[in-house]
């Protein structure tokens, strides 16, 4: 098993708190521009998710504790329910967005209301470091699955140190240590269209780690896992049912539908508050509608004729049978995913 | 059966025979600008190919035999077959195109020079008719494949009146006469990255027919196919090998595969001519590759970091298992495709 350094993390930050405030990477401006913004409210937070200037969904939740500790701060805990409420709904699909806002919540239950401030950024940076330490294991849990010659690999959307503002990220985590580890040679970068996150974000990131990769067309996937020989699929989640059915990014099921039909395993990594037990499979996860207009323009240069309308669900379900295995902080889940996912869920310490 | 208007046209002309010479819709300028340009020449025909001003195999070949027709109208058949070549090969993969040069050569073979000129023209006006006769044929054809009720059907990049020049186009000429018939009430539209055909001319060519649709990303397609219990796909092709592995634009396959997860029947369009059965199988179909630009800029937007790279395949290959039926001018084949496809070849007329 080759060596993972614990706890290495990428040469940029997506998620900081700076004098008392939370600093996120501006993802909506890169590649081309690598600027920093600092979120001064609880409304400044909130159209920073919604617009995705900080995205993937354990990015959003690291993002939404240091907000909501600033809130607290600066409103204190009067009306929080509301506050936490309005945070929690910015974006619908990210379970960890909920996940997070409602540790803060119950972190600050129980102080007075001179601690709270001071409880809710202990929890948010409590938050911050599971990240990092769960990204370094989902790595190390990854690249174990790797053979041990130099392979090409596939990924889709971005699950990079930007999506978890913690150390690698999730499925790109796995890459980029596999790549560290001369397990991996190169890799296929989904352009991830509408909001080309691939393209965007994860060729940045491989640059930035030293990757070598190539992007693709998404509908070029299907034919190139086969033509090129790719070892497998490397995608994180936004949201795993207790069946193991998976929500994310759209395009997902048909790279997982592209592996299934060449035989490369499909692996799906995501920490294990991606999975909510409470929805008992991908049927019921509601998605995500978007603006058309991510479909009709890119960056502002209108792709169709004025009038076209366009459909834009922001994530897709990739049921259990197509996942080869589920790839946590706490080792790797497989078939029968109701059964390992419930075990790996009953020995997940309790968080406070 | 409802009825399909034989010869139903477009309520615009993509090539045109106006007072001597070739009028073209010029493709490379919608879905913004809707311009003719008038062909004076064999070398701006030429470059009117080269540069997908007119594109689609069948509307390639339509445009070149009244493009050479003109020539031998301005400049006689003295060096006819150093222009011809010349012409044949300003586009090298599309076999139509050397097909109806072909046709025009041979027309004036054996006619006297003060014949040659109306000659070519007749030829030419003869392989233009038989285009819309296929289209209508094959209309007529997909029509029939449809449930008696409203569906909802999806489709990839272009196959509309643009991209044949004849009637209502092959894949796109189903669906607008499957809508005029009642039978079709909405259609989901691939963009087709990387050039985007889906968006800007598909999308263009159904509201000029009146036809609800909307354009999704390719990456959306495994999902809407399902969760909007879509009908049945309609693609066309490129080339079909004699097995029935079908080459078409990339990203097919994976909507094949999206339409075979979710029991969708996936139908190709595409005449007889398309099928080359000196081509035993998909394994031997040699695929082009494209410059990266087209993938990492969009109209001169640059999407990736600079110094990123790209694969940008221009097709893929759909094995033969995956098709439900090739739908034809002379019917639909279904499988074992070896045997329908022989069986339709032999009974094919001898063309000129």
């Amino acid at each position: 098993m080759p060596p993972v350094a614990d706890g290495e993390t990428a040469p940029y930050e997506p998620v900081r708190w700076i004098d008392g405030a939370t600093v996120l990477l501006d993802q909506t401006l890169l590649p081309h521009t690598v600027v920093e913004r600092r979120i001064e409210d609880l409304d400044d937070g909130i159209e920073a998710i919604r617009s995705m200037r900080v995205r993937g969904a354990p990015a959003i939740g690291v993002a939404a504790a240091y907000v909501l500790a600033r809130s607290i701060a600066q409103s204190g805990v009067d009306g929080l329910d509301t506050r936490a409420e309005r945070l929690a709904a910015a974006r619908p699909t990210a379970v960890n967005l909920r996940w997070a806002v409602e540790r803060v919540q119950r972190a600050v239950e129980g102080v007075t209301p001179a601690e709270a401030a001071g409880a809710a950024l202990v929890e948010a940076r409590a938050i911050h470091e599971e990240q990092r330490a769960a990204d370094a294991s989902m790595a190390q849990a990854g690249v174990a699955l790797l053979p041990p010659s130099l392979s090409e690999v596939i990924t889709h959307c971005n699950t990079g140190p930007l999506a978890t503002a913690g150390g690698l990220g999730t499925a790109l985590g796995v890459v980029i240590a596999g790549h560290h580890a001369g397990r991996i040679g190169g890799v296929l970068v989904d352009e991830t269209r509408p909001r080309l996150q691939g393209a965007r974000l994860t060729s940045w990131e491989l640059t930035q780690h030293g990757v070598p990769h190539h992007i693709i067309a998404d509908g070029a996937a299907a034919s190139l896992v086969a033509s090129r020989g790719v070892a497998a699929a490397f995608v994180g989640a936004d949201r795993i049912a207790a069946n193991g059915d998976t929500a994310n990014k759209v395009g997902t099921l048909g790279l997982a539908l592209a592996c299934r039909y060449r035989g490369v395993p499909f692996y799906v990594v995501a920490p294990l508050s991606t999975i909510d037990i409470e929805t008992p499979s991908g049927d019921v996860i509601e998605v995500e509608e978007r603006a058309e207009d991510e479909v009709l323009a890119v960056d502002g240069v209108r792709l169709a004729a004025a009038g076209a309308s366009a459909l834009n669900p922001a994530f897709d379900v990739t049921p259990a049978e197509l996942v080869t295995a589920i790839v946590t902080e706490r080792g790797v889940l497989r078939a029968p995913f109701a059964a390992s996912i419930a075990a790996a869920l009953a020995k997940r310490p309790e968080r406070a």
